[in-house]
């Protein structure tokens, strides 16, 4: 096992009803931005059951932050916020909401000359806005980490940035907001808390067992769920297992004293930047190509999944590597996600472009930094 | 899944040589009171690693808390806290220590009249004296919760109390400063993080899928683990998996949304404050005996278990439970700590005692609170 710190003082108030606690989480006395997406909120009564918790606060409203939330668009957040005077924000939706309240919370009292410095360069941080969130759609962990992904169409750029001060001081998961999502939000998020565990297990052995099973224990737990979390009706429990299985795949906890590789995000975000095409779907294209080219090198941890989360246990150790590999891609496209850049009209010259922005960037992706431009290429033809 | 809130703020500092970064961790300008048990620390170099971090702090000394720490003691430490206007409390030990020092950072503000209400009747806290942890002895978790155990001799009485405010800032776990560790202690710290995770799984289903898979991970990885565990010369690897195991089976993950079942640690504090057996002996004696008498109502998470964690997935159902209970004694046993009471010459007139003390302050145990005076007797009986 490898050294490690880990602190996450985020506090999570789970369950159902609980928006109603805001009254008491967020701070008294506080002049508060509410910050929300498109409206579904609205249409969907959380929205009611904020500002019924909010009563007795000053609030200002933001709404219209998008998926994969817009510098600019942020921008005009940082701007009225400093002219109302704002002291705490409340993020009211998806990862997309509180990824881009976290950038608010960043550039609100950011000094340097220009705030995309935060995402392209993050840039140091001296303080930020106190934050808190009511998840609306479980799938990026967001809301029990201090990371966020910000995108400039201008530039059609997406980047990854986090900083110790952008953890939400609460987060409240009550699964009843998610009971309005359509079918395909909810299959993202599947994809995405799954994604999200196999990029800090799917490496290489380094005697970590706890964190091995604490990682499986998503993993399997997600597989198993997926026909209660995709019921309609929605099913409670289904939808609490999802909320919470999101929640711990990437608050920090089953990354602790191992390596990772987050090649599978850092292509998927390329093509969310470049095709438009969720996040979720990115990466259940992505993620098998990943696994079928990088075989060799995370062969140990490829045959203890096969065993582990998929119960194959028979037949040679490639035929077991490579039947865990479809078993991830039948799994998602089961959800209803496709996994072949075609099934989205992206054609191959997608490998191109990626690699040529990479090969530009000077970037190295995967736990051995070993994926570079040409390598990159090579993984999209695998999903072409 | 049942409603629940999780916050845990505190650092952990994990690893191989990071008792130096106590030079930052300590907050800089403050008054410590270094705090440790019976001195094992001067001889096996922990101390002088702890010292030489904390070059340029006030620095006052407070040895010889005790296993199962004594309110006398600690008092003792409180005054001389107060007399020398510490500020912050550095707890360098085992559980004990601890749990010693998280009393110490109770009672130095404690403004009530009798410092003994802050265990007895969990007298309510305005404020706390801010501690930080260097973890010596992997068992009780208590270096990432904020409970205590705390003893007292005069009236052979040992309670659990907990607060908030006693959630240590940091913890210092180097794996490395358990290698002096006597197998007896190290074989009680598997016992009591084992019993610690069945405590909050060996209970009913409330369909918490992934908290289940998070307490099974620790189950296993402690019995699968244990012959690295328990090598000698050390094992890092294994070392560093017992620690990460007990920190994880006591900081409220597992806990969360599911029901508890602290029967096996009510009773076992009997036993240690009427005969002097150690904490983990107790438990090993305790629990399978708890398991034996509740298995109707514990019937579904012991079949689970059963199949789980021991493999068990043969026979009828009572077979496959009584099969799994037998199984976690041998497992206790393996170790080298005996499941029986005669096993430490205690006689069968314990049942009697303690379920007379249990009378008397009417206490009830059990996730359904159905374990009383009479049921204590019967447990002690299936264990005598």
């Amino acid at each position: 096992m490898r050294n490690f710190t880990y602190h996450n003082p985020t506090r999570i108030v789970f369950g159902k009803e609980t928006i109603a606690q805001l009254t008491s989480l967020v701070p008294a006395g506080t002049s508060v931005m509410l910050t929300y997406g498109g409206g579904s909120i609205k249409r969907n009564g959380v929205y009611d059951q904020v500002r019924r918790a909010l009563l007795g606060h000053s609030v200002v409203e933001f709404g219209g932050i998008e998926p994969n939330p817009q510098y600019e668009t942020l921008m005009r957040a940082v701007g009225r916020a400093r002219e109302t005077h704002i002291d705490f924000l409340l993020a009211v939706g998806g990862g997309s909401v509180l990824d881009g309240t976290k950038f608010i919370a960043a550039a609100i009292p950011f000094t340097g000359s220009d705030a995309w410095d935060i995402v392209a360069h993050n840039a140091p941080l001296l303080s930020a806005m106190p934050m808190g969130g009511v998840l609306t759609l479980p799938a990026t962990g967001s809301e029990m980490n201090p990371s966020a992904v910000i995108s400039r169409d201008s530039t059609q750029q997406k980047f990854a940035f986090g900083n110790d001060l952008l953890y939400p001081v609460f987060a409240v998961l009550d699964p009843l907001t998610t009971y309005s999502l359509p079918r395909n939000q909810i299959a993202n998020g599947i994809v995405d808390a799954f994604v999200h565990v196999l990029e800090q297990y799917m490496t290489y052995p380094v005697n970590a067992p706890l964190q091995d099973r604490q990682a499986e224990a998503i993993l399997i737990t997600l597989v198993e769920e997926t026909p209660n979390i995709v019921k309609d009706p929605p099913d409670y429990d289904g939808r609490a297992a999802l909320m919470w299985c999101a929640t711990q795949a990437l608050n920090g906890l089953i990354a602790c004293g191992v390596p990772t590789d987050w090649a599978t995000h850092m292509i998927g975000h390329e093509l969310t930047a470049l095709y438009g095409i969720d996040h979720g779907q990115s990466l259940a294209v992505v993620m098998p190509a990943v696994m079928r080219f990088m075989a060799d090198q995370k062969h140990a941890k490829l045959l203890q999944y096969a065993g582990r989360v998929w119960g194959i246990n028979q037949g040679s150790e490639e035929a077991r590597v490579n039947a865990a590999i479809d078993m991830t891609a039948q799994f998602f496209r089961s959800v209803g996600v496709p996994t072949k850049l075609s099934d989205y009209g992206i054609s191959s010259e997608a490998g191109q472009r990626i690699s040529e922005r990479f090969a530009q960037r000077g970037t190295l992706l995967g736990e051995h930094n070993t994926i570079g431009a040409s390598e990159t290429q090579a993984i999209l033809a695998l999903c072409s």
